[in-house]
């Protein structure tokens, strides 16, 4: 994931463009993803898919004809869906033109303006103090046309059409955790996935930010309800614990499966509550959809001091925190793919388990565990409670409650209700 | 406001009598009163109204003369609804019939017998320490006779005939927390009230306690069930923060319209669990009405030292504390008047704010924070929430919700359900 | 009760013999039990009831036939349900069938194997260790042949069927703890109850743990529905403060009533949710039953070094701790026996409590307290509220509260709905 990440990074991407569609090609290296194209001018909920931006160069000159300020070494040096421009302009008009963070005089800042045509650098603040009066050619060889919007979808199919949508944007540039980290974990988990036998089929979305999600929901509209959970991921490369924010609905099954998840994951981990800002989960979550989808990250956006400039690099994105963020996907839907509610065959009193050889049988838990575990499955199958509910009841991890509800399924005392 | 309690200070109040004519009287310059009488004898409900007290002078003369305990400084030197007396006594016979606080030496109890007919009077201990031995002379020139309970209401009707209700007992003598406080906040409530443009109609009542909200309901009973929201006004004077009682029902509207203001008031205001002891909220409260009115106070009675003695005084009250007890009602109507349940006209995705200009453009509001509460509005007006809701939910002010709702609404993105 | 637990103390029980048969003849001089006897091979849901198990001596002797160990010092030096043998082994053979605890070379373990036919001993590691090498002759004269099991059972009537079940295993040999201790408890509780007037039957259980309490439901599952609520007496004689273990249920009335009478308790009390875990309230609790059925202990099972071990010994338990228990069942009986809704008669206000001579007059209560107490008895008897409800909500003890409404009854101001 690590190496998809590095190789992502230097592509210039964007809502639309060329940039995404390189992008889409290189994961599509390790999932099996469809391309997608929705024209300019589609009209999409309260929206317009806007016209395509493309770049090929940018830069700024100063007298001598040095590039002070060059899109190709930089991808953020642009902000992003500027205007063609050619012109010559004082270093005080220039200044009107450069954003820059003082407090972080080394990093380049990230911005963009998708929707107010305009045109504008990007540049380190200790670049812009050193530079001096005189005249600078600024240039960017950039075009707005009518084309198309792209993204990538790759679809799993399990035993049945309920869905797990995972969703990730790719419209930020040379951004490493936010969200190259997003786009590997998704691109890894469609490997995997595909060779796994599934009840659920899974649907992975490789989309710009907002308007993608918008666009994905206004042309599939009609079969949005086959999503049962679904998780947005961003920010799942960074070296904090993981984080994840509930669906609007908060008690949502894959809430609970990811709750389960991070209290036996160790230290650091943080659930927090929805709240209508974020990633593309603010669209999933509307009230005209309301899916029951989260959001896994590690720390939050906003949150790290690197986000929206060039310190997310690829020093801040670790393989090991890329690994844990799969792990964590994997467990999750683990949890959804094992969830299910059974029934206890012999409700009365407990079953005598010694006879049938389960004391201290489950593989690989400890003796006792293992008989708490086999206890409260078998209390609590009533057909009212689900193996979730048993977890979260008794304080097992879902891991040892599944393997419980196995052997006892083995041995004729449970039933699938 | 803290000009009408030092008018009304010196008066002579109980729960009956030409005290209580004379406050509602000085109240009316206020707010537009109507006095109404009810005869004693009526029955209401358990009670009946008793017989009507008023009184012209009381003393207590020593041997040379001096009036030692004395009506005209203070009236809270004779027992409310004390029989008329005029005797002579010894010493120890007059200290069977003077109340005194032993561990507060300066100050002069407040004590009542309106239901066991008797005579008495209240005294610094100081003073009663420093009498000698001798004949005393005592006269209480009161009257006990049929008469009225007087009581005054105030109607401020709105657009619809649903009612705010403002409580506050005009029975209490020579205090000033309790409650020329709450009569004061409830006078200019009702003066600020009649000038504004409402949706509830506001019923303001100044009546005795207990027997008084009992009459009132007994002689409404037909019209109470109109009453949806309400608040008590009792020890609304003091330097302490705000204290909310709830109502029984303990998440009615007013409650949690109270809890939000209470919340961004800043420090020092309490939230307590309603209690069947206190003012007249314990009559609203009564099993078989069960009206959603709270109590507003500021340091409850019986937590501050002064309650029910001559402490408190004119130094008690502040004019500030008086200032923000009003600003409190009048944030909580607000809050009642504003409360509304809306449904989002653009629900799947979120609206493009961006071009309609509402980044930013919320009057007087910072922009990240206007940004939050817009979608928070947005997402969760589904026809299942209202402003309050909304706000308790997203943790923003009801001022900021209810003016992210009117730019929504201007903007044709949010419908009253 | 601590005389009783000194009696049973040396016989040795398990989960059938002659041992629980002379334990229930002498619980028998305190409480009018019934004995029942289920022969050995009876179904029982998922279980059969075991052959029965009987010793007459046991013992391991060294080359000069002294008995090193010896099962009529104590009954735990015998592996509960060893099947009869004579040999003679060599040290290591020896110690291959002994049991002892290396971190407490004092004391003797308890052990068990009812299910699978085996034989051992149980020593002092200390005794263990002191021995020299050579032959040992090892003897246990005990039988496993058909016979039945037994248990005794107390039915107290009361005036309707609805009933309350109380349960303690008999099957432990020289443990004082647990659960003579129980045995007591219950036994003593049926003495006083019998001579009570009641609103529920009691169900006294003194049943061999498992299989006794599965063979009991089995027995009488027409009836089982009659339990209204119930508590399991375990562990209730040593020094830590009560533990209540909550039933399945969670929130059922036995639960709240403990809860109730351990919040007034002072120190120490413990209040713990359900686990399939314990004693036999994992049965009556189990999903075909779903019993509210709780379990009543002092430090529970496993939480005291002692425990199962023959440190739990005639000093563990101390004569105050199981009157406190036996205390603390009858308070939680009176709390259920007296549990009632009632309406009040005057709920329009408060009625005049003074002019019934309500006011301080309830028998040994702090006058203030009263006055709350029949406030909040009064306000919320709306027919919805349950004594209990109103001691919860009121933070009033339940004795106050019961103490009020009996006050209120009389004076004709509450009726029971």
């Amino acid at each position: 994931m690590y190496a998809l990440v590095k190789e992502l990074y230097p592509l210039c991407r964007s809502i639309t463009g060329d940039g995404v569609r390189e992008t889409l090609r290189r994961v599509a290296a390790h999932a099996d993803i469809k391309m997608h194209e929705v024209p300019s001018g589609t009209a999409v909920f309260d929206w317009t898919v806007p016209r395509e931006w493309n770049i090929r160069d940018a830069y700024v000159k100063n007298s001598r004809g040095d590039r002070v300020i060059d899109f190709k070494a930089s991808s953020l040096h642009v902000v992003s869906y500027s205007a063609p421009v050619k012109a010559h302009l004082s270093l005080s008009e220039l200044r009107q033109r450069v954003f820059t963070l003082p407090d972080r005089p080394d990093w380049v800042p990230y911005r963009t303006s998708y929707y107010r045509e305009t045109w504008g650098f990007c540049a380190a603040d200790r670049v812009m103090q050193g530079l001096e009066d005189g005249e600078y050619e600024v240039c960017i060889d950039s075009s707005l046309a009518p084309g198309s919007l792209s993204y990538g979808e790759c679809y799993i199919p399990g035993a049945t059409d309920d869905e797990v949508l995972v969703s990730c944007h790719v419209c930020h540039p040379s951004l490493a955790n936010d969200n190259l980290s997003g786009i590997a974990v998704a691109a890894f988990l469609a490997g995997l996935l595909s060779k796994a036998s599934l009840r659920y089929s899974y649907r992975l979305l490789f989309i710009p930010g907002t308007i993608g999600s918008i666009t994905w929901l206004a042309t599939n509209e009609a079969t949005v309800a086959r999503i049962k959970h679904g998780l947005v991921l961003a920010c799942v490369g960074d070296g904090g614990g993981p984080t994840y924010k509930k669906s609007r609905r908060g008690n949502a099954e894959i809430d609970r499966a990811v709750g389960l998840t991070l209290a036996t994951h160790g230290g650091g981990s943080r659930i927090e509550d929805f709240t209508p800002y974020g990633y593309d989960e603010r669209q999933f979550c509307s009230p005209g959809f309301d899916l029951p989808v989260g959001c896994l990250m590690r720390t939050p956006h906003g949150r790290f001091p690197e986000y929206h400039t060039s310190g997310d690099n690829l020093d801040l994105v670790r393989p090991e925190a890329l690994a844990d963020s799969l792990g964590i996907c994997l467990a999750v839907f683990d949890a959804l793919e094992s969830n299910r509610v059974y029934v206890n065959q012999s409700p009365k009193g407990e079953p005598q388990l010694g006879k049938r050889g389960l004391y201290g049988s489950v593989g690989g838990l400890a003796g006792v565990r293992d008989e708490m575990t086999m206890l409260w499955v078998l209390n609590l199958s009533d057909g009212r409670h689900s193996l979730l509910d048993i977890a979260e009841r008794s304080g097992c991890s879902f891991a040892a409650v599944k393997a419980a509800a196995r052997a006892l399924e083995a041995a004729e005392l449970l039933k699938e209700a």
